[in-house]
């Protein structure tokens, strides 16, 4: 178990007094106090608030174990309070307990090999109040703030009374607002756009849920959650119009193309006028019930933020039709942040056009979702629109070619082969799901989607105008809001190019940008037990939208990543690359990686594509097991189709950090041909599992009676002979441009460099780096299955890498 | 998709108008109205609580469609009201979708397909209440009647203010209490217990949830879930005790015992006074907050039921000592029942001796709850407690012996090799989790566990005292509550014996009894889409709890089973075995089971149980795989260690129920020997899977902004050969009793018969039912791994079992 903190705001002790009393944890009385002992048991007296009366508090600490012999209140009656007994203490009342999670003789040691603050000295009351604050502050075995252990039961109750402005205690605003009487409502935001080209603006439907204390003078800023799922989706239908990956690897016609030929240029459409108000109210018309929300949202709901929901463009009971990751898409998703800020105008309902404010939302918006919910996230910060002050963005796309396409090439998201855009589109157009309505925009619909499908154009693969209007990299330059990004560094759906792209194109802006990579792939991190994730949003969310001091910018590091070999460990880094480190060169010879160009001797080595019927059927269907077989060194099934390189084991460990870059001479025997390359991390070992596994059920509170989560954390597994670090693909045909079809003769020799997808992996010691070349991927590129040979020419074939001693690195 | 619903009563129209009336769905000007658009459409639009304005259900009608071009606002219009629209209208209500789920064309076909009801005429707005009512209680696409899927819209809201009794709609309490303003106290009842030998009674800690509405006069009965879990488990500390399960088998010395010899008679120990009462209250000094719940509780608790945890003696805030199913947790147990119905004092805390009453309660309590939990139930049941009206017991052991022990056998729980009671015993004595009260009950804890230890007899494996105080099936005869039952046939957890002997048991009894058995392992049944569980146990309770005539007793079956081949299909039975039908012989011959004793050659068939260490020790890590090779027919490495018996294809589906009994004649080569048995389905199928899957998440709501859970079904999972039915194990000196030691010489040959699980399994055409002979069970017995050979006699070696046509049994 380790416990790591990065929001917990180390501040000096007059602030924690009155931080203390803001809380109403001390009075006047008890900072009168002069013994120890008693203003000891006073503090932990509070610490029970679902205990009303003299009586209850006293058996609850008759619970606790002072020293191995005494509870506390005979501890209390005999001896003095010393820092040793208090951490004793305060370590069950965090969840711990003694012989199995500390020792009574040493929790000082303990709880610094758990990760857990605590004070140095305990002589007076003021040291004593001063450890009080920062174990308010700690984190409990369950995985959250032991104040926010106290919320959830009950404590700040008496200070929930018509609340009129929110609560902050270490920089982060507390849960006093009442989750029992939330209020939900829906609003019809009206946009600039018309995609169902209907003669009217599409309308576009927000759920929101804000606490009822803004009935009564209290503003929020809105935490805004833009999800195309929310309203239902296509499943049947999209898995019909999942395209075949078992097609031909054709030959393109060469071209020469400049970006600027295919630049996205926005149409200029005339636009319906805007609708006539005709009235305006405070009141809503329409509720709703259930509806998915992101608990990291409903934590805040509790803490003075409202909740807000919108499923944009050709979702159910928006106006519309959806059009996967398009300009109007956007367009759709800030005319949200536009109402909520005040600029933009929303409905009642869709007929009567009787306006209604965002009265209560003080006009500060931060946006929060994963994956589609966090790439319109993104795509909300490129606008640069209005009120939007910080964007948390998890597992996000930057650019649609890098989730559908790489390189000329149609390659899926990692666990979906065959999806594309079209699909997407289909999948959440969920007006379908509304008969009545669908029978109004069928026809429209299906027309935009001949032409998605068209446009998206699977037979090149190559990048085009359709593909660079949903690249939000060209308009990073428009961004206003500070960017906080988390990705999994074994996120084969959302691969972590599309954040690592995002992340280096930041750095040209006067925006804060802060980067989580964990080692999960596609999932939430709000409710790990080693890493305080929640916290640091709050904090962060707390500075942006409500705009308190305190530091949060600072506190929180630039750059968290999730080592890959410790469980539980999470490290800060000043960037995802060193600034230091320059990246290295591995030769590639018969079988090995070597460091030494001089020690290559020149040759080549070849591998096939095909594979007979049966083995083709079967390693499709089973693609976990075609990898197995294809990083197998020894005998394996697949050992004509690949190429397997590896350094010696490693004397030292290595880290490796950022894109790695492989270049390789190569001919094929024909006028078409695609390579793919893993990095392979080659050496038995128990590896960290990429899903989270639930480790105390419903553990997490978000408040008093509020809503409950699983606490999880990845756990390591049974020991496996290598993990995959990082992989790529190209279409031989684009050595140069995605958008541009190069020339390639059979048997003729080509130097092709590409990039793989970037990482941040420690290689421990005796493992070995490996890498290996392949054509057909059966997980993510299509599956030509042709008679195609490849050559590799050794002494123009290498990897290059940012590889450093890990001790250079921390 | 398949729909068995079992607890939508059917009611004569009169009483469809009342009820209509009652929850005011319709008031006397709706009445009145003769024109069935008009009516119709008022219909609709109470349908959409969500929507408050006229413009907003309008809104939300044109999402309808009537007709393939027609949607409801335009076909209101033009068109009449017939049977088919009504239906094609209602199925979108209830979630269906046109072309995806049912054609607009034939509604009625489609709804009889998917098993929802619907009416046959619709000509006056009598047929259309008519109709409408029965589809408020029609189940959605989500798994949820109707009007629940209303309520959560907020349906009930208007009725909802200050409720003092609950609502009744066919047959079932409507959730009209205010979930967002529940209160949650606590309460410790005196028991007649001392079993910590502190001199005092234990007092139990008593959590309960009531509706707030119990403060303005209503009174509500009481959901009383018991579960050692609640307070925390030491699973490490658990761990550590789990027993090895490599131990050697060994020859028991001969005994004659009779029953009478071992029969549990409790001690007479002398008891403390009871606490003197120092005063009375009618207000709790304690609450709480998160805790372990059974949303069926939840779901209740929003329908005017009150849901109460407690978890025993031994656990974390309360007295005692865990003692794993002991008589004096069953006293702990129903304490609690005595106090919610007035027969026993409970105190606000352990100190002051101020009585608290549960004066908000009916008196009349049922118990829930899974596993431990409704072991718990059952135990309490055979108390004869009054107040207890009935108990759900899900997956519940009716004899510990029959959970921890076969045959004079130590037989793990499935997955729990090496469990026993005082592994559980110390699991849920959660007093650990609190050090300072801990310090004070360690020593006698620790004594009571050594006695459990030694009392439990792993050595012999033999029913003893210890066993025959844990078996409730002695009490079944104090028995006065209705029981509902529900298991699992794949539960190899709590085994189907234990619902069986107490589903015969009971036969003897003058109460009800109810049994659903499903396809799955040890799980809760409450969030299925295929079958309406939840609304069955609704139903049931108000009929217990509120005594209100709804019919329960004679509607809901006297047996549920679920089928084995077709997916979500949920068949009534009048008992588990049929009353029509005898067990049937197959004799084993060489390979075959065979129904012609007369083919049957005389001779032997010998295995082995002995395995090299290698294999032993992957085998004994790996029972799965241990399983699939000691199942597998040919070139098995296990065809050494086990004896295979099969019938010829089957030309007929045979139905398979009850109790299947093998008698063998068996010789074995040493002093002592145990045998194992599988009945096993040979025949490459899909099958079900026994772990639920999600098929919507968070889709079922317990409520209006209450819980929410996900639904879940059961899978046909990739096609496997065989499919394990029932097993059984015995220690070849137990042939006569559990508790006496036969003779055991070597090389001679007796005859032993044992029951195998209890079944109800259909038996696919083609499909061969298979019996599998052999020793050490990797998953459940002890695994000696002993140069033990065994002999089988042909000629007097059979298996007994009920099998039937199926087409005589539906």
């Amino acid at each position: 178990m380790r416990n790591n903190q990065f929001a917990h705001l180390k501040v000096p002790y007059p602030q924690k007094l009155t931080e203390l009393q803001t809380i109403q944890y001390i009075d006047e009385t008890l900072l009168e106090e002069k013994n120890l002992n008693r203003c000891w048991q006073k503090l932990l007296e509070k610490a029970f608030p679902q205990a009303h009366s003299a009586s209850s508090k006293a058996q609850k600490l008759a619970g606790l174990l002072a020293t191995a012999q005494k509870d506390v209140p005979t501890f209390l009656q005999t001896d003095s309070l010393s820092l040793t007994v208090f951490y004793n203490v305060a370590l069950q009342l965090l969840g711990f307990l003694p012989a199995e999670d500390f020792s009574l003789e040493t929790p000082l040691h303990d709880m610094e090999k758990i990760g857990l603050f605590h004070a140095t000295q305990l002589e007076s009351t003021k040291d004593l109040f001063s450890a009080w604050y920062d174990l308010l502050c700690t984190h409990t075995k369950n995985g959250q703030v032991f104040l926010d252990d106290l919320a959830a039961q009950g404590y700040f109750v008496p200070l929930s009374t018509n609340c009129t402005q929110p609560l902050f205690f270490n920089g982060k605003a507390q849960p006093i607002f009442d989750t029992t009487k939330l209020v939900h409502e829906t609003a019809y935001v009206e946009t600039d756009l018309d995609t169902d080209n209907d003669g009217a603006r599409d309308l576009i439907k927000v759920d929101f849920i804000r606490p009822s204390e803004t009935n009564h003078g209290l503003k929020v800023p809105a935490v805004y959650t833009a999800s195309p799922y929310n309203q239902g989706t296509n499943d049947q239908a999209a898995d019909k119009l999942m395209h075949s990956m078992n097609t031909p690897l054709v030959h393109k016609t060469p071209t020469h193309l400049t970006y600027e030929q295919l630049r996205f240029k926005s149409p200029k459409t005339p636009l319906p006028e805007r609708r006539k108000i005709k009235g305006t109210t405070s009141e809503a018309e329409e509720t709703f019930s259930s509806e998915f929300t992101y608990s990291l949202n409903d934590y805040l709901l509790a803490r003075g933020f409202a909740a807000v929901y919108a499923s944009g463009i050709g979702t159910k009971d928006s106006d519309g039709v959806q059009t996967c990751g398009s300009p109007a898409e956007t367009a759709a998703t800030i005319a949200v942040i536009e109402w909520l800020n005040g600029k933009r105008v929303a409905f009642t309902n869709k007929t009567d056009h009787i306006a209604l404010k965002a009265w209560w939302c003080t006009g500060s918006v931060a946006m929060t979702g994963k994956s589609y919910l966090g790439t319109l996230a993104t795509a909300a910060a490129t606008s640069g629109v209005a009120g939007l002050k910080t964007i948390i963005s998890e597992a996000a796309i930057s650019s649609w070619y890098d989730y559908y396409r790489e390189n000329g090439l149609v390659a899926s998201p990692g666990g979906f082969p065959g999806e594309d855009a079209d699909v997407l589109a289909l999948e959440c157009f969920s007006r379908k799901k509304q008969p009545g309505d669908y029978l109004k925009v069928k026809a429209e619909f299906n027309r935009t989607l001949t032409q998605i499908t068209h446009e998206q154009d699977r037979k090149s693969g190559n990048y085009n105008s359709f593909w660079d209007a949903r690249n939000y990299l060209n308009n990073t330059k428009n961004i206003t809001a500070d960017i906080f990004m988390v990705h999994g560094l074994n996120d084969w759906n959302v691969k972590p190019r599309n954040v690592y792209h995002l992340w280096q194109a930041l750095k040209e802006l006067p925006v804060r940008q802060k980067l989580i990579l964990h080692q999960g792939q596609h999932i939430y991190i709000n409710n790990f037990r080693s890493l305080d994730f929640t916290d640091m949003i709050n904090l962060w969310l707390t500075y942006k939208l409500y705009q308190l001091d305190n530091h949060a910018a600072e506190l929180l590091p630039t750059v968290i990543v999730q080592d890959n070999l410790e469980p539980e460990k999470w490290t800060e880094y000043t960037d995802w690359e060193s600034s230091q480190a320059h990246k290295q060169t591995l030769w590639l010879q018969p079988h090995e990686l070597t460091s030494t160009l001089s020690a290559v001797r020149p040759g080549a080595a070849t591998f096939k594509d095909h594979l007979n019927t049966e083995a083709f059927n079967y390693y499709q269907k089973n693609p976990a097991i075609w990898r197995k077989d294809l990083l197998l060194p020894e005998n394996s099934p697949l050992k004509a189709n690949r190429l397997l390189f590896r350094t010696a084991s490693l004397q030292h460990e290595l880290l490796l950090r950022g894109t790695p870059e492989v270049t390789v001479k190569v001919a094929v025997n024909k006028d078409h041909g695609m390579l793919s390359f893993m990095l392979v991390d080659y050496g038995l070992a128990k590896r960290l599992g990429t899903t989270p596994q639930v480790i105390a059920r419903k553990a997490l509170d978000r408040g008093y009676h509020w809503q409950q989560e699983d606490l999880v954390e990845f756990e390591l597994e049974k020991a496996t002979p290598w993990k995959m670090i990082s992989l790529g693909h190209i279409n031989l045909q684009n050595r140069h441009f995605a958008w541009q079809n190069d020339e390639l003769s059979p048997n003729e020799f080509y130097p092709v460099t590409l990039k793989l997808q970037p990482t941040f992996y420690r290689l421990a010691v005796g493992h070995q780096l490996g890498l290996v070349v392949y054509s057909t991927d059966m997980g993510i590129t299509i599956r030509p299955n042709e008679d195609l040979a490849y050559s590799l020419q050794f002494g123009e074939s290498c990897l290059r890498l940012q590889m450093t001693s890990t001790h250079l690195d921390q």
